[in-house]
């Protein structure tokens, strides 16, 4: 019988939800708002009603719904099972979601951090398909990111590797949102993108990460200057990736990735001039593919792993 | 029967081997000069002299011997098996050194890079004995360094991971010998706190790094100034590592860190100061215990892990 997974992207303002089959597309989908302000209870309730919804919409009835997964932006204790805290559901610490809602569905239910089951989806149907090795950026709001290893999303110690936006780039620059100077995220998030263009004397402010690409292929200088500043923080970053885990691939996703070659381009260029030729050249940099769906699909993905991988 | 392992550490001046037995003591050493310049025949004439004078050596006699394991500074490609360069050999480039010498030897031989081994000799009988996920910073003329991922060293697509001295740390900051700027080596290494308290007008030229430690620790304003941006670099290359990968514990050997704990306070400060406090808390920042013999026993442990780990 064919299995099916139900692969949830919890975020801040929205919960995206999809019935996911074994070959990773999508067969069904529902989103609702997530009303974060009304707290955990209300969140974790409407969570619960969308899973519902989506295991019933399952085109091979409640029955063949093998296991489900949950993306979340935040720190994941994976050995408890605990969502540590989470930066857009404010008040929430140390939430045994897993399980919670485990119980309440009656499925084995898998934790994963966002871009870490990004990571899991990348690596399942896109970019990283038939790549054992490879780092995945996200570029959005914040900059977020995973790891596969030999195969395997590398976790770490507890749960929290791939926090590759507050690694730092530049020691002492520019203030990041988590306290600290200088990380990736200051840099190349969209958020930070549009806050540094403000900061510049006489630029015109823009709404969003893209429309910050357009000015600048039409040759509007501080929209350009912008740009290289987070394309060279990314290059380092990705140079420093490459001397520590020689991978076969980088690949780079969220809302700032979808402008294409103008990022791409130079993003390249910028790897090459801070990496060690020898490392540099054997590795591929692309972008992810699976854009907005990358969470759910992902989070599926985790489900699957996790709960089904030994049968087919 | 008790089996035994040689160890090499082939450097550019000399090349140092052991006889190690399965517990990782060193049973019998010897050691020669490189004479890198004679050339590659030449040198690899000595090495292969040097394995069979310490086969010879074995307590148990040469038939105890179960397999080799050479460690040498450069680009390992594993796949393949060859030394791609070697920084301190020069013009030897693409070399098939194992399969040479196991030729010669007629005994299986393992080949890694220096840095590599010294983590898998750490892992088998030193400060990461009991611990599954680390990553050790050799600072020496050089830094180098490897990573153990669940219990087994990572090499990454073809055996070059672990290049942590060349991780840009600063952007466009102090050159580095690799061609580049702001790199990890470039403030950290021996090499580099010499040369750079050199450069301070005024200051004392000191011969080795831990007379820069004593002279430190005596009120140097200088020397101060030199160890303060070499332990404010690691600290920062160890901080995106712990955002990286989340690991157990971080090691630091080599010459620079017999300074002990006038260079690991300060370190796990600096650490502190630009991680994370959730990733940064859980992790243990350690001297490497082997000192001088990382680069032997862990050439050994290389050979036991590739050629000996199913048998008992």
């Amino acid at each position: 019988m064919d299995r099916f997974f139900l692969g949830v992207d919890l975020g801040g303002t929205f919960i995206k939800g999809g019935v996911v089959d074994e070959g990773g597309r999508v067969v069904a989908r529902a989103a609702v708002a997530t009303q974060a302000a009304e707290g955990q209870d209300v969140v974790i309730g409407r969570l619960h009603a969308l899973l519902e919804d989506l295991a019933r919409a399952c085109p091979a009835g409640r029955k063949a719904v093998t296991a489900a997964g949950i993306g979340v932006a935040g720190a994941i204790d994976g050995t408890r099972g605990l969502l540590r805290f989470a930066p857009n559901l404010p008040g929430w610490s140390d939430v045994p979601l897993g399980r919670m809602l485990a119980e309440r569905l009656g499925l084995p239910t898998a934790l994963e951090n966002d871009a870490n089951a990004a990571a899991v989806g990348e690596h399942w149907v896109g970019a990283g398909r038939d790549c054992s090795t490879f780092v995945l950026y996200t570029l959005g709001t914040g900059v977020g990111g995973g790891l596969v290893l030999d195969g395997r999303l590398w976790r770490g110690r507890d749960g929290a590797a791939g926090e590759l936006g507050h690694v730092v780039i530049h020691p002492g620059g520019d203030p990041c949102g988590c306290g600290r100077q200088g990380c990736l995220e200051a840099y190349a998030s969209a958020t930070a993108i549009l806050r540094r263009l403000r900061a510049i004397p006489g630029a015109v402010a823009a709404d969003s990460a893209p429309t910050v690409f357009r000015r600048a292929a039409a040759g509007d200088a501080a929209c350009r200057r912008v740009l290289a500043d987070a394309v060279e923080a990314l290059g380092i970053a990705i140079a420093g990736m490459i001397h520590v885990l020689n991978p076969e691939r980088i690949l780079v996703g969220g809302g700032v990735a979808q402008a294409g070659e103008p990022l791409f381009g130079p993003l390249r260029d910028a790897v090459r001039r801070h990496a060690l030729p020898v490392l540099a050249e054997g590795v591929t940099i692309l972008p992810a593919l699976l854009g907005e769906d990358a969470g759910l699909i992902g989070a599926a993905g985790c489900a699957l792993k996790q709960f089904a991988t030994s049968a087919s």
